[in-house]
């Protein structure tokens, strides 16, 4: 990836709009902008000493300053090494206090006096902008979103090339897991068996919450409001998969739909629905010529003509690339014009909780001849027996 | 829990402080104050329409408003049923602007006109702040857990109760898992299983990254700066465990070491000193009596007179409750003195990469008569043959 240029592109940016500082701590803004990875936040908060201010700090020039906490700072430091664009990590040491840290840094981009604008991360901590606000009260601060939100909604050939090996992993893993279900498996044993295989094949971890559902014709399990749980696999059953992974820093996210046993009129009809929804939506997908919106009534509509519209609870896609889900959004209120090398989810769904659910979800490249899915896997009901 | 009382303390201090409003994203300080659990955040961003502004509002009297993305929106409302002190969830529905609901929020605590003051959980996206600072630019924004903080240091009893039936759990999980281990597997493979025997026991999921490391006595694997990996256990290993799951919304916490075969006489002298180092800290942490950083210096002395005081590179412990560190910590900034139910981690190490390792961490309960384990499992070495 040629972080020099959107380093470049970003200070240019910021010159432009006389932001004086970006701010961006281990999240996603800043390995796209450096290739530093991010640490997998898993599970409860950590709260090293001074994690708060840790991120990269971006002058109008010039390379990236990384700050850390001491206690991981390895892992930062491992993470700078042979990046030229990083000047290097600037530990925090106790016992010296954090917020001195913050000032020092600050005080490097001229901030300490006059009023001045810097950008930071839309989720950069509300403790970090209080305190930069505190030690310099003129201080304007704006979202860095607005300046690479955009350049991320557009991916490069080696993006889209990352994104196919992540792509193709994640077919490797929903093949090695079709041959590993069978009838008695919890929704649990299958999710942890997909987030086994990720790592196994190659990912770094999930890209999200791991979903298996197994939709029962009774009422057993409810919506999906919580994780892949216990509910065994039995004769009769829809099951929906929603999975992915990180394969060199970029997010896969992919579904399809299996049924246990010989299924319905009314299921084979609505799997009908999902399969035409989305090839739909995809065939609308000519760069330049729809709009996020649009491409998300295209497929609505084809659901609500056979009738489940009421099944159909969520958008139909979102922008995917470090993240799982980042803009666009193939939503009712996005209407932006697709553009060639954007990359969405295109995902519908028809889902009655206690009664059946089937999804498909592919990756999707707009290009100038409609919307090309990533995955080689054959967009077709699967069949448990 | 006593969620009831939790929200009047807080209210009552928003009164004192003349806060007119406190916002919580749905995280820790959420749950805490109102028993709504967190989701795991899990792999990269979500982005769902709305989710910056996503959370409870509270004012300085009366119900908790939630206000949650429409997409997922049944997580919360599931959250919020059946709790007299939440007022009920107010979804952001698509087409509606996130920044009109985030209006109509502050307005509803008469913040649209003159000077006001809002704490926000520390961890707020710093959207937050840039929004509500434009709407409202007279508005004083405050770090939340100047309240929160001091309030989740010290466990009322079935908070202790929670952490104990967590503690169990955990040590049923490491029995578990050294019935489980033999030379060959990967680290990841261990790690693996001791994620899936957490949930299958009944925890909600693990409390940060499940670390399993084999140090091994040539440069196989560097410092503890990536993920338990694919170092296959051999004869001549040393094995740390560091791992712990969140079990009724409390995490828990803990470590042991191993070794596969014959350690050697240097090895049970460093694993001597790591005993006597946790067994002097926790005898001295009696109520009252010690201090954070003084029970850090006790472990760290005692390590240091080993000679082993190079390879004990992180602080001895941290408070731990609803997420796995949090206020106080032992190391050797915090002066606070111990208070009785006070809970921290214990956890001394000695750690030589690509020669061995060693540690043991306990959840402590500070009493007045020093530092109670709440783990079961010996404090001993475990041999893998």
């Amino acid at each position: 990836m040629d972080y020099g240029s959107r380093l470049a592109a970003v200070q240019t940016a910021m010159q432009e709009r006389d932001i004086a500082l970006t701010f961006l701590p281990r999240a996603a803004n800043l390995f796209y902008l450096t290739g530093i990875r991010r640490q997998l936040d898993h599970g409860t908060d950590h709260n090293a000493y001074g994690d708060w201010l840790s991120g990269g700090y971006i002058g109008q020039d010039g390379p990236v300053q990384v700050v850390a906490p001491r206690m991981g700072g390895g892992f930062w430091q491992h993470e700078a090494e042979g990046k030229s664009w990083v000047s290097g990590v600037r530990l925090i040491m106790e016992p010296e206090a954090p917020v001195d840290v913050l000032k020092e840094m600050l005080s490097r981009h001229g901030l300490a006096s006059g009023k001045h604008r810097i950008a930071v991360d839309e989720r950069t901590w509300a403790q970090f902008t209080i305190a930069a606000s505190s030690l310099f009260p003129d201080l304007e601060i704006v979202n860095a979103a607005e300046i690479i939100a955009p350049m991320r909604m557009i991916k490069t050939q080696d993006e889209l090339d990352a994104m196919q090996r992540g792509s193709d992993l994640t077919d490797d893993v929903f093949r090695n897991v079709m041959a590993f279900m069978k009838p008695g498996m919890t929704e649990f044993d299958v999710a942890h068996e997909i987030d086994y295989q990720f790592v196994k094949l190659g990912a770094e971890y999930t890209s999200f919450e791991t979903g298996v559902f197994f939709i029962q014709a009774e009422p057993a399990g409810g919506e999906k409001t919580v994780r892949s749980g216990e509910r065994e696999l039995r004769h009769g059953d829809s099951i929906m998969f929603d999975f992915g992974g990180v394969i060199d820093g970029y997010a896969s996210d992919f579904g399809r739909s299996a049924f246990v046993g010989e299924p319905s009129a009314e299921y084979l009809r609505a799997h009908d629905a999902i399969i035409t929804s989305q090839a739909d939506a995809m065939a609308a997908m000519v760069a330049g010529q729809c709009t996020a919106s649009q491409a998300n009534a295209i497929a609505r509509k084809v659901i609500s003509d056979a009738g489940f519209d009421d099944g159909f609870n969520h958008r139909l896609g979102h922008g995917i690339g470090v993240t799982v889900h980042e803009p666009p959004f193939l939503d009712g209120v996005d209407q932006i014009v697709l553009q060639e090398n954007m990359v969405f989810t295109v995902e519908p769904s028809i889902w009655y909780p206690g009664r059946f659910g089937n999804r498909i979800e592919d990756m999707v490249v707009v290009t100038n001849d409609g919307g090309k899915p990533m995955s080689k896997i054959e967009r077709k009901l699967f069949i448990v027996e």
